[in-house]
């Protein structure tokens, strides 16, 4: 009999319990003996759940109960999950979390320690909800070495761009429908400025090329001032536009590392993902492109990440000494100025589109104004948009939208 | 130091071998020791390989050798396969294979003997090529009940489908297409006929259900019989046809399993996948919708799923016992004939249609003779839709096609 805590009974550490208390035959099927919550940790209490009894305020009825073998946080946010994470390792005891702030912000410190302890430190629910994605990229793609990774990682904003594309709506229309279903917080800044997204890209960053990738190294973008036009353009075009979050070794060994909405031809895997789907595409040398697609949060499809790994920590309670990065030392992370790429243009003048344009491929939507141009650039590095952009503005030509293309590779 | 041996230097044995060889830094950090190859076992020779002198034709060069403590199986085929696999495992060396035939057939009495002798028998590279199907199945889905697994397995037939889409191909010159650029065999009944399909979903069906299902129980069936005329009606329709391998369990504990050309809503996500990509779709109680994509055969991309499973068997060489699934005892799958759908009927007729298929939705296409017509019934057993196909021959009317409409829940 496997023992457990729960750290937060939210949304997702509230599916934890019911999932291991529902599926308990399917899990101890798996896990090859029970697995029960010993203690709940949350400031409420749940009289009505069958498992009311639990609950505790105290951490350290957890902490200090060396029954307890494995701990779930699901609490969320950096402190205090970082201390009583620390504090559970510290005493044996495997964490697994659905926790990205913490993963992005401590995985290589956390990791380190759970490795001292010889414990497991397992985090599949932190990136992609209930797509196993973590598990994969460490094992199943061991042979690989990886030469990029792209993600729709966050399922609000997809939502968005989504109903943008599919009902001609405004980024602020998109996103009060998405705040009514319950799909966008009330203070939506993590997800739409790209927050979430950047989180979750530094830990898949960091387990594919095992140094630890902070998220302040990356240049982070949200979807605010995409508008319905560059959508109609991307459509004409044949595309779509996507926050995206990705990464890819450069030869210089530093690792182009970027979260911002990309125009992705429809040929793109990830092109027709939608909703709040999110997916993951995967270039490994051998393998070539593969795809991973799911609900990206949720509760129960969070938990079920979760509860895979306790499962995983119940059969293996040593620490899988692979599933490890380090510190990184010095930035890794290329300048953001550096690195290239073509790149979309919405613009407005009433004369001619200036010489800087010329060869450019222009772009048509329907009902355009006569005074909108829009055309794709040549590859060139962000620091040569943004002069472009500069020029075209001393030009007498309003610079209205920039958007990267996506570079996938073959 | 591991040593491995190699059985079989097709395609898929001669990518496993140079992989382990070009990525052996990679692969040495990911089994946290180095993995050389010992033997090759193939009738031929090699000389110009870097490798050249460890090829064999003798089984027992690898057999006898206690240093070999892991075997690659890459021959296909049953027989000697399954022979030389049983003798492996016996003297407690660890199998990985890529024969999906092997494991359709004898995957039960093969894990068995694995888990007797304490060594790992593990197959990833026998269901989607360099996918990651089996691990994330077996290992992140394990808080989950499956609600089912649907699945475009092979890629052959995908090619001929997304031809026949793009192209308005007919199947023959489509296949003929295929046959040249290498993506399908002289004799192609496996793929076309949807055999391979069948083991694959076999495979996925033993590991999901735990017990194991012989391709024999399982109704196949091929594309030989979809025209560009029913492609055109799925289109219309707002679908697509899918090679489709499937199984969903029953209410009665039954298991309804099959392989057959499938008309898909464009709304489900395996829709969009073309060419000789695979994706599989698997629909958890708690994580909803899963899917992977990618390439379901190759080289390289099996090969790195073998080389996966080799690192796995050099990290755990002992038996994974949850990786399992028994023999079937009777029969576990539903009548083919009760399974229930909808059906897409393609019809000839001069006269009106006749009652029975009143209040069905009628379908269009551009440029239809007078003559044809094509319906979509409600959801109705096959042995159902049969008697309704006798009945409309019965009233003159010619039933050139009939398709049934994927069922993939909510």
């Amino acid at each position: 009999m496997a023992k457990i805590a729960i750290m937060g009974h939210g949304v997702v550490g509230s599916g934890v319990a019911e999932l291991l208390w529902n599926n308990r035959e399917t899990v101890e099927k798996n896990a090859l003996e029970p697995v029960s919550v010993k203690r709940i940790l949350d400031l409420r209490s749940f009289p009505k759940l069958p498992y009311a009894d639990q609950f505790t305020t105290d951490v350290n009825d957890i902490l200090q109960d060396n029954e307890i073998t494995i701990v779930a946080e699901a609490m969320g946010g950096v402190n205090p999950a970082y201390e009583f994470v620390s504090d559970c390792l510290k005493r044996g005891k495997s964490v697994v979390t659905s926790n990205k702030e913490l993963v992005a912000q401590k995985g290589a410190e956390l990791l380190a320690l759970a490795a001292k302890e010889n414990v497991n430190f397992l985090f599949e629910a932190s990136v992609g909800g209930g797509i196993p994605i973590i598990h994969p990229l460490h094992k199943c793609l061991t042979a690989n070495r990886i030469n990029g990774i792209m993600g729709i990682l966050n399922g609000t904003t997809n939502f968005i761009l989504t109903s943008m594309y599919q009902k001609g709506m405004s980024f602020d229309d998109a996103l009060k429908m998405a705040q009514e279903l319950g799909y966008a917080e009330r203070e939506p800044s993590a997800d739409v400025d790209g927050h979430d997204t950047c989180r979750k890209i530094c830990i898949l960053a960091s387990l594919a090329y095992g140094k630890h990738i902070y998220p302040q190294y990356v240049h982070t973008e949200g979807i605010r001032h995409v508008t319905p036009e560059d959508i109609a353009y991307a459509e004409s075009w044949g595309g779509t536009v996507k926050l995206i979050g990705s990464v890819k070794p450069l030869p210089n060994g530093k690792l182009a590392l970027m979260v911002c909405p990309m125009l992705l031809p429809n040929s793109c895997p990830l092109a027709p993902i939608s909703d709040v789907f999110n997916g993951v595409l995967v270039k490994g040398d051998a393998t070539g492109d593969v795809m991973f697609y799911g609900r990206g949060a949720g509760k129960l499809p969070t938990a079920s990440a979760m509860v895979g790994d306790i499962i995983d920590a119940v059969k293996h309670h040593a620490t899988i000494p692979t599933l490890h990065w380090a510190e990184c030392g010095e930035n890794p992370t290329e300048p953001f100025e550096d690195i290239p790429a073509a790149f979309y243009f919405r613009v407005n003048t009433r004369g001619k589109l200036p010489r800087e344009v010329r060869g450019f491929e222009l772009l048509k939507r329907d009902h355009a104004p006569d005074d909108e141009k829009a055309f794709i650039t040549r590859v060139m590095p962000d620091s040569e948009a943004t002069r472009l952009s500069t020029a075209l503005e001393d030009a007498g030509v309003a610079v209205c939208s920039r958007i990267r293309l996506a570079d996938f590779g073959d």
